[in-house]
């Protein structure tokens, strides 16, 4: 084995908004050695991990487990409800919704990319990815669609490039007030087990999602949650697709097997993870991720550092984006960072490279794991010649000092 | 995490043909942290793999490594390669290609699936089971297509469903004697790591493994090794596909890097796994499993029941397919030897369901390991009431204790 | 981390019997992160282990875990509860009851080494180590000691060296009928665990054990267990003692710590094999054993080698010693083995060096790995020029074929 | 196995002076199944470590490797070379110079205990334990001790309970410059592979040392290094020792064996430890840890808190203990800051009870790790309603960012 990490003592702080830090208890259960997956133990491990799935997508319905990565699952849900040139109405938040809309674009759908119409001072080019999805600009476009060739919606909850989570109720009240027939699907690759997130509640048609985020899994197992709608629409839908096709797999599903060979060891994190989140409560879960998310933005507000997310209604509990004054390359800094420190933030994507780095607040993680990570950017600044305002590790230290954990009951209990 | 292994005490005897015993130097390497799928030290151990896995193709051209289990790499040869409609010719080995025409069929494509003409009293639904590609066929059927409307011809090199290891460079023969265009595409996901094979000298066009086999990884990780003529041909083809696209990957890889996230702790282990067979010695891999391979045959030999592979020529190092006698229903065989001596055997699949079994002698395995399995089958079997000619233990044992293992040195050395 | 593994590929099968082949269950748990040994955490972990080994060792008194391995529990036994020149009388079952006499008399005992009276056609030296330790010869050198000289008797339960379980009741009994007051000292190393073992039924005063036997735990932590008249003895005793102490550890213990800095990991390891042997059951684990070595010496008596053990009434359910032909070197036999069949066996220790070697059946093991070692072993005879009467391994098969486990009810439960 | 974390996510801070937190590459290699400890490839390991572990000691001389924990090498160094009742001259230092003291009175050595004659404000009852050993009151005893009654002067190198790390060379002189035959004996549990230190450069006779520290292992492997001085007294001790007697142990070691079983995993343990010192270079290991508490002590005086160590010469750069205002119990700081935020930090011991507590800066940790446990202390003494004259964690941030690490050439190389 290559040696992997670059630094000669201590643990990596992985600080980017995924993969996130995976405990140790996952990652041993990984270890375990590899079983036949037609045998009669795996069938108990299948069954376990599709019921235990489906409680933190908060859905009665269908979860795929497919293993394969997460962009895998973006194409799933596409190639599983539509057919070639079906038209899909996309919206700009940010990175990763511009990567969705590329899969969909190459497996030769036609895209409609809805954009924020506003100004940004500091990111004139990329306004949008300040800011959560406009429900109204939605319905108005489904409004004018009297014709329904729109097929489908397709909005991504956690924009994990920018740090911003949209309301996705609201968007579901914008279709369902135009009265509109499409599909309505949802990226929460990196929402699903950090912030809130309700599959059936929420009348969301697809849910696609990954393993490396809130599940605190390495990547390599990914995830379509499916209305009832979406597994109709399956029927008719032409998109070739095999590998990603649903029927197969929902019928071995049902014994706790799947068609061809599952990620087996990934599984046996899965069923740990969801052990894990089952114990905390996922209410505990997001009320964590929440707490987590104030205590950073309190020393990002003090440090004086535009947060990439501008609307504070749609502030991220699993990443804040800092947006670098003019003049400073926030990969730059990024860099500094990571070789005097041993801290991995995330990098600015897309339009907003070199203009902001971001720092996650999700995985196997605490306040002082958090502090680290705020201690460790604060030095980077400073050395990287950022004028700051004020201590940002004292606000964020006085943050989580006045506030205690406090854990709710589990719904469930 | 609930208890997956239902026998009290012991280690499981992992005898399927795949996924196969994972050495447990790669599970402790697979339980690394997860790392920055963007920093530098992940860039690190994305170029020592690439460059590893091709020495494991025998091949100088990209290897891909998909974040995705086996099944996705068939998917992956064919939507690069071909476009709506083309005509494939395949070859029925068995269950496995079976399988593989079938993802083409959903993919759009139109296959055309040559089998063996000739008749078999053991399994007579399933004659060309028993057998390997028969290059002659395919060269007949190419020089009829004077047209050249068939775009592919795709076989497999290592049918795990039957243990049949099909001569591949005879196929390349079969077509240049044709003088056909078509591309050849060959799925080694059992073959690779075990059985010789090479990519370039064999002029391959698509080679598609897993990491589950040969390269004793848990399922996870799968791959296209790809000649300059397949990649030519991804240029003009047509089917959609974004996750297996070959281009973006390719671009990414030079620096080590994938455009979506990898599964990273798979690809420790594959680090790890090749580390292992470079020092090894691939020749020595090889012979190691044909010792195997002989010594299991000598055991179902002297019980006297029929090898799945009618054809002495074309033994498996992989794995030895053993057809029970009539009535005697074979997963009922395995079942008991499961539940009674914790030993996992490779059901009988699609034609030969119920009709015979798969010892698998590949993986993290040794003499003594064998003859564990060789014993626990040797017990089921005459529990389950079959006549044995002579011990199989014994013959095996015997042949073990003839044959040390002579190493030899390796080429690269 | 220099290769501990001289074979290319496969698990090693370590059936000495002791150190035994470690659960992964085990391994892993030894793996978590070492935790602060005076904090809340450590506290529940001590509670419960030193809760969980009174059951094990079938006592309501005190179990002292030390952090240090067996031999050091053996002086530990001696030095709490004798003072310099105390006599004791051992007896001679074989090498480690000769070791446990070796650390009396280097404690400054004056040690009485009771030794069979018989003869031996195989092994003419060492006539007693074939045979269980004799009461009677207790009883009557006790009944000699009117003066009540003698402050201890001291046997081994189960001799590793040999594999002959003695009868602990009967010694007990010996003492009654004399009248002594000599303390009953037990080293139970490799019985706890595998043999059935009452501290408290059977009266023992010390019952010194070790990790890596029946506990299935790497080496590294032994036991004390202690009746109150060896408590009340250990206000008396003389013998300079500080790290073996009884006295700060018992009264640590009340609240789950220790005086100095404990075996951390090894307790985790410890936890978990508690664990497993309460799910499984002592009557369970202990007839487990019985079964194991009911097969193995039916391939020792069919090959028409001696067992070391020559009363069939003692033979040891944790391991069978193979007395090897004249001329025939067991430790050639061992090596061959070792190098050719990647399988470990015991060692003739002392005055059965090279005259015998010993199969362990115990740890992690099942009726596979058991049958692979008789396999190995039976290859290295032939190998080794022996001539074998019959088959060995069909004689084991036979056996353990015929006889399918039952389990019975756990007695706690 | 019971959940040995009592918070919901994130990795525990082990800031304690010992168990040091242990890099996942040790604990993964521990986790490597257990081996013949009287095979080929354990003799192979004995032969590494023992050879490794003498370059740590900066030793040509027998190191012993004991399968106990360090209390126990403290024992093996006075039995070995003393005999009853001889005289031993001990300086108390501290908490752990006192346990030493009691375990040679409990062996029946006569102790005579030198302190530091001065006063103290802050800890008026432990004012020595404030400073480093005074060589000149050594030099000054040893000068009237004309018939060499004294056999043996015990000092602690890094005494752990405070905080200072003791001038050897200078003990060295003393004894040489009052002519005594006395043997050197130093604790340096704590210190080795933190602190420089150097057996045979400053004429140690035995030196004690323990794996749960600058070796970055869980605890249960012991040490002693050994002068030929110390070899040729061991030959006339008469005080009983067996477990711990180094002959037997050093006749064994010759080829890399024991007369007893070894701790065999953490001795894998040992070998990765000794790779990863050797790979930094010792320097580097010793300026890494005086960085370190550069780093943390700047916290601290900025704080305004008093620092255990009265002495600045005598920092140590392993923990720093740190003394509470009067009428603030440090324990209940403590135990506060593990509750709130998951840090353990080392408890003030016998005479300092309740008066300070102890930050480790020891093990595999980094930067962030130390600023993240200097937060956590800062948050939780301001909770605790301890006034602060300043901010201790920019201190440290600005201490650490100024001061990067400089890499000095091995040398060895």
């Amino acid at each position: 084995m290559i040696p992997l990490d670059f630094h000669p003592t201590g643990r990596h702080f992985l600080q980017i908004p995924g993969p996130s830090p995976v405990p140790d208890r996952i990652l041993r259960a990984m270890s375990l050695p590899t079983i036949d997956h037609r045998g009669p133990e795996f069938g108990a491990l299948g069954l376990k991990v599709l019921k235990g799935i489906k409680d933190v997508f908060q859905t009665k319905h269908p979860v795929i487990i497919y293993p394969a990565s997460g962009t895998g699952a973006w194409e799933a849900a596409l190639s599983n409800t539509l057919s070639p040139g079906d038209h899909v109405l996309m919206y700009e938040t940010g990175h990763f919704a511009t990567l969705w809309n590329r899969v969909a674009t190459r497996l030769g759908l036609s895209v409609e990319f809805l954009t924020w119409p506003g100004d940004d001072a500091e990111l004139p080019n990329a306004a949008g990815w300040r800011h959560g999805v406009q429900a109204a600009l939605i319905e108005e476009r489904l409004r004018q669609d009297t014709q329904h060739r729109i097929k489908a919606v397709c909005v991504v909850h956690n924009e994990t490039s920018t740090g911003v989570t949209s309301d996705i109720p609201a968007v579901r009240r914008a279709i369902d007030a135009a009265q509109h027939p499409a599909l309505l699907m949802v990226d929460s690759i990196s929402g699903l087990g950090c912030a809130d997130f309700r599959h059936d509640e929420w009348g969301v048609d697809v849910t696609v999602s990954g393993s490396q985020k809130g599940l605190m899994l390495p990547p390599g197992i990914s995830f379509n949650a499916i209305s009832p709608r979406a597994l109709q629409a399956s029927q008719q839908a032409k998109l070739p697709r095999s590998f990603f096709a649903w029927d197969e797999i929902i019928d071995m599903n049902a014994t706790g097997y799947w068609p061809y060979t599952p990620n087996t060891n990934l599984l046996y994190g899965l069923s740990e993870a969801l052990d894990m989140l089952q114990d905390e409560g996922l209410d505990n879960v997001f009320a964590r991720h929440q707490r987590w998310g104030e205590g950073v933005r309190a020393a990002v507000n003090a440090w004086g550092l535009p947060i990439q997310c501008a609307d504070p209604e749609v502030y991220s509990p699993v990443l804040t984006g800092v947006i670098t004054p003019q003049g400073i390359n926030a990969d730059d800094v990024r860099r500094l960072i990571h070789e005097r420190f041993d801290l991995s933030l995330g990098t600015g994507l897309g339009k907003a490279k070199g203009r902001m780095f971001r720092m996650g607040h999700l995985g196997d993680s605490n306040d002082l794991t958090l502090l680290a990570m705020v201690a460790g950017v604060e030095m980077g600044l400073k050395l990287s010649g950022v004028k700051l305002q004020q201590s940002g590790i004292h606000a964020a230290m006085d943050y989580f000092a006045a506030h205690p954990v406090r854990r709710v009951l589990n719904r469930a209990a």
